[in-house]
């Protein structure tokens, strides 16, 4: 395979600035990686919107991506992953990988008693996607799903600790009492920014999963089985777009990638 | 002037559902109008964009109304209204109505030591829109902004009581304390479903402001004023348009309107 390909950049999309916490990650596994970001931040956030709308966005952010020639394109998003894996998959050209599939994969994996908890926004959970994921490989695990959507803007608001963080969790995590769950799948990419709190509210003997480790395993066999994985010869870029004014993102982003972010671009998609 | 222009109805858009308590109160006000809803339930919350973004949003939204052939413009939401209704009003000919104006008029009026709190999002704060219509009424006031974006998804929880509810409020409260705030503007419209909480922490002394109340009055005015407004001669119509898929929108919806929800349909704007 000629060097073009592995220079190619790896793509990923989010509704916003939590698909940060799954490009950190990549960061962290492949660094000599190029990529590429596209925060849907005019138009966040989707899990509180219908499959269809989040499908024709899904749509128009792979557009965007492809056009900039990526190698393989990560859905950063769990509720994109829900909703629009399938229909992605059959329009693009390339590699397609979500953070459902890891992540189910994983907690099937970790579960010791066959129960396992999953948390997301209302369109994650609303789409049974970890549900049908983890049925797939395991039959027997039974799956115990939970909206939480007040965590998302308690990350964003910067709350990840103290009181009310602790109470908010605690409202929600009570749907999970009794249910004897050994393993729960942190299934939205802010949350784990309050495992703290989650792990607290759970107890020591739970197991939390987070998918953006999971998914970087994943596009790492991927990118080593085709022959794409890219050996540093220079130094590898980073590019950030965004579909409103970088202000924000900028903000409260370099809290989630955990660097500075430099290369950062307004633009529009789908309209 | 015609019967046919006074049977044109009333067109208001929000980013969502919260403009549904500013349309409850119209139709208290002025039950015999024939009314046009549109939610932007597809690019919801407006609170957290950047002014260019809402602007181009409060466009598009405008338009749709517009070929509804409306008689006036009601812009529901305070950050729309913030930050786009003079880019709008010189961008049609028929009367163009915010919350912003009616509600700095009603606290001006209803202030004895002329120290104001007002509180909204995050773009509403920003914009200083609610100081420079309080400072042109009367320079004397002194007006003390705060951003409580968690007030919103809290609302649409439904966690309007209760622990959580109370401490969130006490946290932003927080930075109204010992400034001898005697009125607060409830800068946005999910906020007047939190009123009981926030007078609470606020104390008895102070008195809400809620822009919905005001603004039935200013859009009664101009309707007489204009000779334009409806008297009944067959039944009004309520017309709801959305962006996204109806379901949530109705779930949600009927309470803050508090009463059923007919004719809806989902429409496109802006692509």
């Amino acid at each position: 395979m000629s060097s073009d390909i592995t220079n190619r950049p790896i793509g990923v999309f989010d509704s916003g600035i939590g698909g940060l916490t799954v490009l950190k990650e990549i960061l962290r596994v492949l660094p000599d990686e190029n990529t590429i970001y596209l925060g849907d931040t005019a138009r966040v956030p989707y899990g509180i919107r219908s499959p269809e709308t989040v499908i024709r966005y899904s749509f128009e952010n792979t557009k965007f991506l492809s056009f900039k020639d990526i190698k393989i394109l990560v859905i950063a998003c769990n509720t994109a992953s829900s909703v629009s894996l399938d229909a992605i998959k059959s329009r693009v050209s390339i590699p397609v990988v979500g953070v459902i599939e890891p992540g189910a994969k994983a907690a099937v994996m970790a579960t010791k008693n066959k129960k396992i908890g999953v948390i997301g926004t209302e369109a994650t959970i609303k789409s049974n996607a970890y549900t049908k994921a983890m049925k797939a490989i395991n039959e027997e695990v039974e799956v115990f799903c939970l909206a939480c959507p007040l965590f998302v803007p308690l990350v964003e608001e910067g709350w990840t600790e103290g009181h009310i963080a602790s109470m908010v969790a605690e409202k929600y995590l009570a749907g999970f009492k009794n249910k004897d769950i050994d393993t729960v799948v942190l299934g939205c990419t802010h949350y784990p920014l309050l495992k703290k709190v989650i792990a607290e509210v759970m107890g020591a003997g739970v197991r939390l999963i987070d998918s953006a480790i999971e998914i970087s395993q994943e596009i790492t066999v991927i990118l080593e089985d085709l022959g794409m994985k890219r050996e540093k010869k220079s130094p590898s870029f980073r590019e950030f777009y965004v579909t409103d004014s970088p202000e924000r993102f900028l903000n409260v982003g370099e809290k989630f990638l955990g660097q500075q972010i430099e290369h950062i671009e307004k633009i529009n998609v789908g309209n």
